[in-house]
């Protein structure tokens, strides 16, 4: 068993880069407190005895030796970057988790016959460059380095070059290490094993997202004197949008969501009919065709919109992620670990992305769930408890074990 | 008359302060653009003979010297602030033509008994600091100097820092200088001029207006794992109060006119449904009843809406300028000059709030007002014709000929 106090403590002490008041983080990816909890996580690791490697895009790989290194390391991680307002768990649990998995067998001498493998990939949240989980996406070969490397933020800072603010870009070519499975811990994000009162839950796969990018172009004119009939608010265009996007996903109740994150008025003014604004979408489904049926909807609704109102609204898609199911084999090991440790489970599907449903179309892959308070994510508020952390790390550690020495 | 080519050339020479690749000018109050326009009108008003003070919310008064120095001056003048996406006549063209006037007496030797003064007001437009035509308020006693030093634009720097940061507060205290009367030129800004093909707008008051802060407060969750009946959307929020916001003004048309200008997410991210909202509404009517009735029916459309979406909704009125009737003999003094000169003319309303509508409560103060192009204000193609702008500037010119010597 891992000790789950030392997993605890290392969550709470790395908490600290980029802590806010309220006890969230705020640790976009690639930004100066990305840059201090990667510097604590190498030495962490090299203290820990393994061998640390990055690669072009800054993923971070920890390698601990196996009998036979002639097999592809068995592999765990996750991410160290947050949302703006993110909490202490996403993504961090599964890194600390995989930290204290190899600290856990140090303590108890225990060599695998496979080595394993500890990663922090590099943007996963995907708030800061789109899209999400990107430096996995380029490891599974679905984006190539430059391509990632050339994405910009809201300021035009690229990939490459905030890589290189925070002496972040490694040697390794992307994509170049082999990984022989991949695990990956997490807290759910969703409500559904605390209601259930389930402590892991058996991730059978992730379901698919689009994500957007738009704008509703109208044009400024006088607050004061320009008359209701003569005006081409872009704002209200938005509204309207932004109430068809949130009914087009009750349309497919329960399953689907749908959210306008970022909207945002060019040259904005309290006195100034808006003339312009840039918003995001994104929209979820467990069903490839439902994704599609979304995105028809959306469409119709901006033209509806755009011709009643005459604004011009533009709708581009960024991104799409194709639903993704585990591998069956894997997903049957994290069941078995739970049950020797006699934890209850319950199978369960991702409304999250995560690096693992890149990796998963590489290598065989799955990942295991640990309830979060009231399902509360990408929230300063998110909280897991200390038990469940230490459970998830448990199963974490047996089914690395099981998958190391099978 | 005055020099319509002179005017004209001094209204393009100025718009390079602050212009915009689009032919606008973005020239917010206390920028280093304002700046630099307010030292080019200090300059060119003293190359014409004038006397320049500054008072302690930096207004600019250039005085001419009359016979009768006992007499309080008869003034004219605007402001030289901008929109963010402001044009090159907003203001500018009353203060420019005042200018004009000036240089035109000079040319002709013309003395008049009562002394002319020319005033540049601060913070006319209220976009980057709330209320709208501050100094001029403060000139009439609405607000105290120390109120209006007080207030912050959105970085959160107050007016007092930004006066110094441009070196334009000055020595005098607001509102020590007597003032005869107040004639104000401007562009309508609105479409009736151009409409019915006059060249002249005798302008007999101003309508109320009323300025709002808001914010919805909903929960920041993840966008992926958040079923939609769970969120708690403060952008959906949001959206349906700006459509209200339309219907309340729709539901007094024509006359009533309602705006939500600024809205601005907090910690805005594609994949967190939004927690948080900043917004501005402006909400205006001829009649003071209308303007009750419609803060009313915001207040309960909130209301509704929060109950409903389980959401935080606040208003807090930051403003409310009542309907402001013109001084009826100098609305005739006005009239009598348009006619005077031939040019076709109509009484008319001010949709927009100006400089004038504030003095209107310390001296007799009237508007002239000269067509705009499609009756498009706040907007970088903002357009007025030269022969319009001389038109507007002859009326100016003897209709202070006609109090000064009265
Ligand atoms: N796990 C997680 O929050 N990932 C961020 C990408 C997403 O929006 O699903
Ligand atoms: N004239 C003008 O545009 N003033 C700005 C204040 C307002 O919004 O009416």
């Amino acid at each position: 068993r891992i000790d789950g106090s030392r997993l605890w403590a290392t969550l709470m002490e790395t908490a600290a880069f980029g802590g806010t008041p309220a006890g969230g983080i705020n640790r976009l990816t690639l930004s100066p407190e990305d840059g201090q909890v990667r510097d604590w996580f190498r030495a962490a690791c090299e203290t820990a005895g393994l061998e640390v490697g990055v690669d072009a895009l800054g993923t971070q790989y920890a390698l601990r030796r196996g009998r036979d290194m002639s097999r592809p390391p068995v592999a765990c991680g996750s991410h160290l970057d947050t949302q703006p307002t993110g909490g202490k768990f996403d993504g961090i649990l599964g890194v600390l988790a995989g930290l204290e998995v190899m600290r856990s067998l140090d303590d108890a001498g225990i060599e695998t016959e496979a080595p394993l493998l500890l990663v922090n990939w590099t943007n996963e949240e995907g708030s800061r460059f789109a899209p999400a989980m990107m430096a996995s996406a380029a490891y599974a070969g679905e984006f190539t380095t430059e391509e990632i490397l050339a994405k910009r933020d809201a300021a035009g800072v690229s990939v490459a070059e905030a890589l290189d603010a925070i002496g972040c870009r490694g040697p390794e070519p992307v994509g170049a290490r082999a990984i022989g499975a991949f695990v990956e811990l997490h807290i759910e994000q969703g409500p559904i094993l605390e209601a259930e009162g389930k402590t892991i839950g058996v991730v059978e796969g992730g379901q698919g997202i689009a994500w957007f990018d738009g704008a509703v172009t109208g044009f400024e004119s006088h607050a004061g004197t320009t008359p209701m009939p003569r005006r081409r608010d872009a704002l209200l265009g938005l509204a309207e949008l932004a109430l068809a996007v949130e009914r087009i996903a009750q349309g497919h109740a329960p399953s689907a969501v749908a959210t306008m994150g970022e909207a945002v008025i060019g040259a904005p003014s309290r006195n100034v009919v808006p003339g312009q604004i840039r918003f995001t979408l994104d929209m979820r489904d467990p069903k490839s065709e439902t994704l599609d049926a979304m995105e028809t909807a959306l469409r119709e609704a901006a033209a509806e919109i755009g011709a009643r109102r005459n604004l011009a609204l533009q709708i581009e898609r960024i991104w799409r992620k194709e639903p993704v199911p585990f591998d069956t084999g894997l997903v049957a090991a994290v069941d078995a670990a739970a049950e020797a440790l006699g934890h209850s489970r319950r199978r369960i599907v991702s409304g999250a992305g995560h690096d693992a449903c890149n990796l998963a179309g590489r290598v065989p892959t799955t990942m295991i769930f640990v309830p979060c308070k009231d399902g509360v994510s990408h929230n300063e508020s998110e909280s897991a408890t200390p038990a469940d952390c230490a459970a998830g790390a448990d199963v974490l550690l047996h089914t690395l074990l099981a998958l190391a020495n099978a």
